[in-house]
């Protein structure tokens, strides 16, 4: 039986926490995270709040066990989302890339847990103040949007658990047990794994995008689009036409333009990988197989304490 | 005592090794750190074939245990570099920013342990090949000339243990005992610290510079001059005229003649802070003190022992 803080605060079994990704994770994933003893987490980002109270209700449905939804800030809409959230009684809510001054204390008055998404430990500190039950620090090895600082995991964690006494829960370059140790010696208190549960059998992400997550290699993904919010992703057609473009000095509208609508949904859920944007961390290079989302949580689990109990190998 | 194929190596204390770190790893910093029981490198890639024999017969009077030299392969007269490693019996070469197959061989053959600087597996794999004794594998938070694929130091240390046989030493990123042991877990068998050792009384650097350094915020240094070779140094005027002249479109050449000559001598030896440049990890933003090298090696390998005592604090 482990205990910490964050195994405490979520009344989960293992500190280990699955990435509400959107067009990755819907039901199937966060309840099959849950029900392995982790927590779960459904990605609101990619969904309607139709869609999202149909995920809530299913994922109830399916497990027992403590889950939560992930609250991009940055969407219009966020306000409907909030309501389908309280009305449905959901306990954890993590929220990134906004502000959490501006939600975190309505939350918390509904008896909900909010635990925010940063970069820096500046934003971790304003989270903190904000409220927050909990921070998770996520570095520039990370998928999909990140911070302009480009603090990598191994720098970033030991200066946001300086800068806060909230627990930490360390995202960005974590996808192993081993890799789950060292971020917990660096001073986290759990993991967050994004790319490792894309690789898994209940992720609502396309197969052909999966297939392309495990057979990534190294050096496989950029971080892009600094000129609007950077995002690291998969070096493809979409990749090098942001690139090309930005070599023949395209503006900030001509990158939007290029980036245009729906290009997330078109690489990462229906698998289109040219033209489509295939957010993914630097660890998919480590990743060689798909497997259910249960046997992900007990690997990692497993792993975890191998290295504890023979650190040095 | 602590034994592993790193130490044994190098016949060394403790698995800590300084970087050859230009204009600031002379016979002062090399033969303090060795002195202290970690690796002491002299950095030739700031020395001409003279000065280089006067740092190491200068280390070689203040002591008795093993040292070696830093030698970039990029630039010319390394042949010379190269006559003077070997009349003076240096038993330690730290290869960098070059190809190992070109030297490797001719130094092993005079007795030599050939240790090569990667960014990548493929890199790892390619000196392993060339016949090296071990690697160093660099992550992108680490100061100085770095990888373009950007890989940190927590996704790049499993994936080149799994690429090669021999040991591996972390860099980029480490700058306590908790980082150590983070890197050790990754499956590192030695660590190699830049930054911190900048931070000592034995550097060579600026007196400026070194207080720059330990003043360091996170996000004050970025990966930038990816158009020539990426290099990772403080944000500064020099950095904004980079920025700027990016931003203006300008071309290789252009950028070439803005970075100029004795840039890195300017900020770093001569302490002009404004228009030189100022090469440092992200981990400078961790460091508060400016102490004597010996005092670091020991603090670092108390914290070190420490944490593998209570990883999980």
């Amino acid at each position: 039986m482990f205990l910490n803080r964050v195994t405490q605060l979520f009344n989960i079994t293992y500190p280990i926490v699955q990435a509400g990704m959107i067009w990755a994770s819907g039901w199937r994933l966060a309840s099959a995270v849950s029900n392995a003893g982790g927590l779960g987490l459904i990605g609101a980002g990619s969904m309607n709040p139709d869609v999202l109270d149909e995920h809530i209700n299913k994922c109830k449905t399916a497990t027992d066990k403590p889950f939560g939804v992930n609250l991009p800030l940055l969407y219009s809409g966020i306000d409907k989302q909030i309501d389908i959230i309280i009305k449905n009684n959901v306990s954890i809510v993590v929220t990134s890339a906004g502000n959490p001054s501006a939600h975190t204390s309505f939350l918390k008055a509904h008896n909900i847990k909010v635990i925010h998404v940063v970069s820096s430990s500046r934003f971790a500190k304003k989270a903190e103040d904000a409220g927050c039950d909990a921070i998770i620090a996520e570095g520039f090895e990370a998928g999909g949007h990140n911070g302009r600082e480009e603090t990598t995991t191994m720098v970033l964690l030991p200066l946001v658990c300086q800068a806060v006494k909230i627990p930490v829960i360390a995202a960005g370059g974590i996808a192993t047990g081993r890799q789950m140790l060292a971020a917990m010696i660096l001073g986290a208190e759990g993991v967050q794994l994004g790319s490792r549960f894309v690789a898994s059998e209940e992720a609502s992400s396309h197969i052909s995008f999966k297939e392309a997550v495990i057979n990534a290699k190294e050096g496989d993904t950029m971080l892009t689009l600094k000129e609007l919010t950077p995002v690291r992703m998969m070096k493809n057609n979409f990749f090098n036409e942001i690139e090309e473009a930005k070599a023949n000095h395209a503006t900030v509208q001509e990158l939007k333009e290029l980036l245009g609508k729906g290009r997330a949904r078109k690489g990462m859920f229906e698998g289109n990988l040219n033209e489509g944007e295939l957010e993914i961390g630097q660890t998919s290079a480590l990743l060689k197989e798909i497997l259910p989302a249960k046997q992900i949580v007990e690997r990692v689990w497993q792993e975890f304490n191998e290295a504890l109990q023979s650190p040095l190998k």
